[in-house]
């Protein structure tokens, strides 16, 4: 596209001659006095004093275009993409310190239409599902986009952990010939002309991968067909899934539970720290060891403090747990408490019952600010107690033979955990719905984008 | 299990009185002398020189376990898992330089069943089905486990190599609700009644993304239906996708091509130096740059050299590629072939035409060993370029109109490429068949374990 500054001149002006490399918003710092070429997004168009300014998005930040003697740009709409070679000039009344003068620009990609909703206000206020109706234009805001780096942090911090505590990485398939967990809750494929399933869990995988391995992990979808509607769940999630041999009971799998959670926040400490500053995240402490109440006892105190009576419950509800966070923040000044013990009955087959009373299991939640984050325990790992407990739940051992021959030739006493991704970064940010969490949510409505 | 050092014995010589905390085989060299606790699999039983021995197996490697004086181990059978203290010897006949007298055994896992094939011998040895059928007992070979420990070091390579690029990873749905490619090749799903499909590639996010952080990449599942049985296809694979914004042309894509590439290799140099070792891997020089050729001189040399006359054709056939490597390796002596400038008929409707030849696309394909390993190109990235192209392949734009919308309201000049994880692997290590470098691979006829 022409400006008042065509190429010939600045050539004759002797200031470049070769084309040059892009650098970033954030690099002009270094290139005071020199011409410089950058490229990004229309951020804003605005006019100060008598002199017409452009504000360049790219992926780092933004910049202060100067448009003096430049025409053109009355039909571009912001989001445009351009590519703008400049003088860059320190100026203090400019955000960031910095501004572009005797500017040329090229227009790559023109936008010639208003964008759905406005996103360069500094929250984006629309409904949800106008929202995620048009995400990637949404996904565009500042705050967005450090959400999401937010996230990429957190399975970064997670995969890094594992990798330091031995673990090995696992990429289990998603199309299983049986269902993971029950029936019910799950996708069906056509699979040439066969009955297949998309995995809700990696489960069956990762119990098995621990005969190889011992420790395993793996970062990757999960299914689950819920006609749920609620804030709290959506029909695909990014599922962290660790499982490892050789532990006693579950509370080994909760002390890797501690450092895997600690080393997931360290790491967002460290390497995220202009998304925490943007984002104003209030970064959990991490006590070690996390505090610990006993299903039955939670239970009590849940009837003893707030007076409902959810004793014999087999599950606890979400006001439950919101309450025993609360507890935890009071009593352990915690953000995290484990519940153990859950009884049996909701438990899924491979759960290891409490030795001490088979009513109960070797298994935990961790909750995070009063909302389940983690679900984990300890697994049967002998045949034979596999073939009783498939038995129990009417579960046909030929269905599952696969998974049970990692039984059948010895696997050690294990355990594990998962979490959910969007649902930790839902608790971190306090987002009212995880679709927030979630760059294309699938859910009973929403399929596309 | 009892042994005939009792924990009472061992208590009363003062040898240990605490539970011990278990060591790997790997660490018994700063134990000489002290009793240790170790747990693995029963690798081997065997009677030497009127001694019986047990080798056991752990994550780390074996270790000589002397079993004088221990009775049992009757009717347990290999892979059977074990936990297993006793006093650390020096003994430079054993494996290792190290073996374990004294023994206490405590059985945690029994097997009683023959393994449906023997992997106790230097290489597993049955048809690839049997092999697959019981993939469970046939990874715990030292030769796979080191293989899939390679195919994560790719992964933490090309994560680590992008990471430093400033790149940001995504995770995309797996369910959609339009087709990426051809309608022709996806599995469909009963998504609560209405139709939606496995994603074939994260193709369409990862380019919608580059409107929000200029260059993404991903790991995650890919689901092809093609009713194909070849030994180099599986109807599910780890696709490694990479996308930026602000190129110029191909080249730009293929000089990150490089980068990544060279990255994954160097990882394996570094990180994986055991398992190159067991597998023999013969690990590619990566010369930089990449030798190219343009898709009709390919052709040409084809011709001319092995007379085989394909010009004019729309695409190689694996032949071509093969010919294509070997030719690449005598004359560059280069592992690598980009090969660029496909037709543009055979390449999908988002492919970038080449400016002065619009019959030739700005797409490659990298062949590595003469099979192609990674297809990539500059895409289209003006919304209107987007409406003809769909008009042209008889799309209809309303059906992908979450995909349009990042291009209507500005998308940057952009490119990406895809690496197949198995494909890497396969290549890499000469398998014959790609199901080997698959953990529980997808095909016409498997679904299960």
């Amino acid at each position: 596209m022409a400006s008042d500054l065509s190429q010939t001149d600045l050539a004759r002006k002797q200031i470049w001659v070769a084309p040059l490399t892009r650098i970033l918003t954030t690099e002009v710092s270094q290139h005071v006095g020199e011409r410089v070429l950058l490229a990004g997004w229309l951020y804003q168009l605005r006019r100060m004093g008598g002199v017409n300014f452009l504000i360049l998005r790219d992926r780092k930040g933004l910049l202060q275009v100067v448009l003096n003697g430049v025409r053109l740009l009355q039909h571009i709409l912001p989001e445009s993409v351009l590519q703008v070679t400049g003088l860059v000039v320190a100026e203090p009344r400019a955000q960031g310190g910095y501004e572009l003068h005797d500017v040329e620009i090229e227009l790559l990609s023109p936008v010639t239409e208003a964008l759905p909703y406005p996103i360069h206000i500094p929250q984006v206020n629309v409904h949800l599902d106008t929202f995620l109706d048009h995400a990637i234009v949404g996904l565009r805001h500042p705050r967005q986009r450090a959400l999401f780096r937010l996230s990429a942090g957190l399975v970064t911090g997670f995969r890094s952990t594992l990798d330091g505590l031995d673990f090995t990485e696992i990429q289990s398939p998603k199309l299983v010939g049986a269902a993971t967990e029950s029936g019910a809750n799950v996708f069906e494929v056509d699979y040439f002309g066969r009955q297949a399933y998309l995995a809700q869990s990696p489960q069956f995988y990762k119990q098995m991968m621990t005969t190889v391995f011992e420790r395993v992990y793996e970062v990757g979808p999960v299914f689950r067909a819920e006609p749920h509607d609620t804030t709290r769940h959506v029909n695909e999630y990014v599922s962290l899934d660790v499982e490892l041999a050789f532990i006693q009971e579950h509370h080994d799998v909760m002390a890797m539970v501690e450092k895997v959670v600690g080393g997931m926040i360290e790491y967002l400490g460290s390497h995220c720290a202009d998304e925490i500053a943007l984002l104003q995240v209030n970064l959990p402490a991490v006590p070690a060891p996390f505090p610990e109440i006993y299903f039955p006892e939670a239970q009590q105190l849940i009837f003893e403090r707030w007076g409902e009576d959810c004793r014999g419950e087999p599950d606890l509800a979400p006001q439950h747990e919101r309450w025993l966070g609360q507890w935890a923040r009071e009593i352990y000044r915690s953000d995290f408490l484990f519940v153990t013990g859950y009884p049996m009955e909701k438990r899924p087959f491979y759960t290891h019952p409490r030795p001490s009373d088979a009513k109960y299991s070797n298994s935990f939640d961790l909750l995070f600010r009063g909302t389940e984050l983690v679900t984990g325990g300890q697994r049967l790992h002998r045949y034979q107690d596999y073939l009783q407990a498939a038995q129990a739940r009417g579960i046909q051992p030929q269905k599952i033979s696969g998974y049970l021959e990692a039984f059948r030739y010895g696997a050690a006493p294990h355990g594990g955990f998962a979490i959910g991704l969007e649902r930790f970064v839902m608790q971190l940010l306090g987002l009212s719905n995880i679709r927030e969490a979630t760059l294309f949510p699938r859910d009973l409505n929403r399929i596309t984008p």
